[in-house]
């Protein structure tokens, strides 16, 4: 199989129809086989509002009773999912929206109770992706689109951290061929100071990494991006990115954000 | 391929979960290649209702405004078509939810304003439906959900009837092999008495359907239904058969049901 190109934009970027739309336009012309992973943004919140469903988060993540997991699934699998998809069909790319559930894509477990419940939070199990489902359809042009969602094939749908998904499929393609992932958020990459967006780290590797969580350049939300990009590393993965979803062409030719390393 | 069985079931079951899972069990049993499409049902209206979009009809039909557009394709595509992919992979049958958006799958246009204006309402054109897919997909042993959503090809998600849906893929697939097209919703069958649930009508043919109409026997709801259904045998359709989602293996089998003819 040729080079796999795995991106994965987040919350913010979705929540802004002109941003967005932006982003999947040079989304649409990365050439060659390629995989959407997006997350949930603010829109879920809002909605859930309106309908009487009250957001939880412990840790920055969303706990997710039965009704929760019902209006996510409305807005990711629905909503968010199905605009991006028909948006990148206007724009000649042959997008299929997916989640964990659909043709079993994703295998998760509920996790397992133990300070915390987080409810119908699943996490992905090992060998949980299906690859030979993602081969057939890339093989035959199309560009599947993941909303955030996965299933315990008991039955039960489950929300999964989009990073996590995305980490995860690509590197169960790492087996079939050289993939490159790609993490689009609003920053232009991993910065040296926060309040300064010309201060773009281009490269970390390992000890660097922790060199910058031990000076707090690195802090909260970060970490457990970073922590999973250097797991996928290990495991393989040839390339993995973080910047701005504006730049996403610059991110793929290596000339804006931030590339890590392992050495 | 093999003989396909393509099944459209209703709104009315879907907002009954015992039924719906039920009649899921069922279908998850049926052998060979299938394809289920289903309706929207009165989630959309009561999840409506608390986001303050108001539903208006013409003709039984949903005039779709923006607001519309995005409610239906959360509660379809979302909320309806992902419970029934989940339910069916609890089942062990390998479900792919589908709008006519993923993977282009169904091509419409939205419908010229004459006398109404209904909105993102689309009708399917002429090869609209992307056989190739099915054929993959099917051929892998996947089971296609399609939620009443299609597009313009152009950006915009159309909403779509979902009889009309589950006819014009049963009569392009009908190209490739023999198919089996059944309409599920909470009746026996064509009925004589509308009272009298033991009074189905196993067989109508094209004048039968004529007197039926003339007699007021079938009204308003099941004409296009019907006219669909008689179109789609017109078009080379082996077999059409509307009843009970309950008795979706009797209807299969041709032991329940009103099985239709075109002689």
């Amino acid at each position: 199989m040729e080079k796999l190109t795995v991106v994965k934009v987040g919350g913010k970027i979705i929540d802004d129809p002109l941003r967005l739309d932006a982003f999947l336009e040079l989304f649409s012309k990365i050439e060659g086989p390629k995989i959407l992973v997006h997350g949930g943004g603010k829109l879920a919140t809002d909605i859930g509002d309106k309908l009487g469903v009250v957001s939880r988060y412990i840790d920055g993540r969303r706990i997710t009773d039965a009704a929760t997991l019902r209006l996510v699934t409305m807005v990711y699998a629905g909503l968010i999912n199905k605009t991006i998809v028909v948006s990148l069909q206007g724009k000649g790319c042959y997008a299929v929206g997916f989640t964990g559930a659909d043709g079993n894509l994703i295998h998760a477990q509920q996790r397992p109770v133990k300070d915390i419940d987080y409810g119908f939070v699943g996490d992905i199990l090992p060998g949980g992706v299906n690859v030979a489902l993602l081969k057939t359809l890339l093989s035959a042009g199309y560009t599947p689109v993941i909303a955030p969602i996965t299933h315990d094939r008991m039955g039960s749908l489950l929300n999964t951290n989009a990073d996590a998904i995305a980490m995860e499929i690509s590197c169960c393609m790492a087996v079939l061929t050289s993939v490159t992932l790609v993490y689009c958020f609003e920053k232009k990459g991993v910065l040296h100071n926060r309040e300064d967006e010309t201060s773009v780290i281009p490269y970390i590797n390992e000890p660097a990494y922790r060199q910058l969580k031990a000076n707090h350049i690195i802090t909260e939300g970060m970490i457990p991006k970073m922590d999973n990009a250097f797991d996928a590393l290990n495991r393989g993965l040839v390339n993995v990115t973080m910047g701005c979803a504006a730049d996403l062409t610059e991110l793929l030719s290596g000339k804006k954000g931030t590339r890590l390393q392992w050495i």
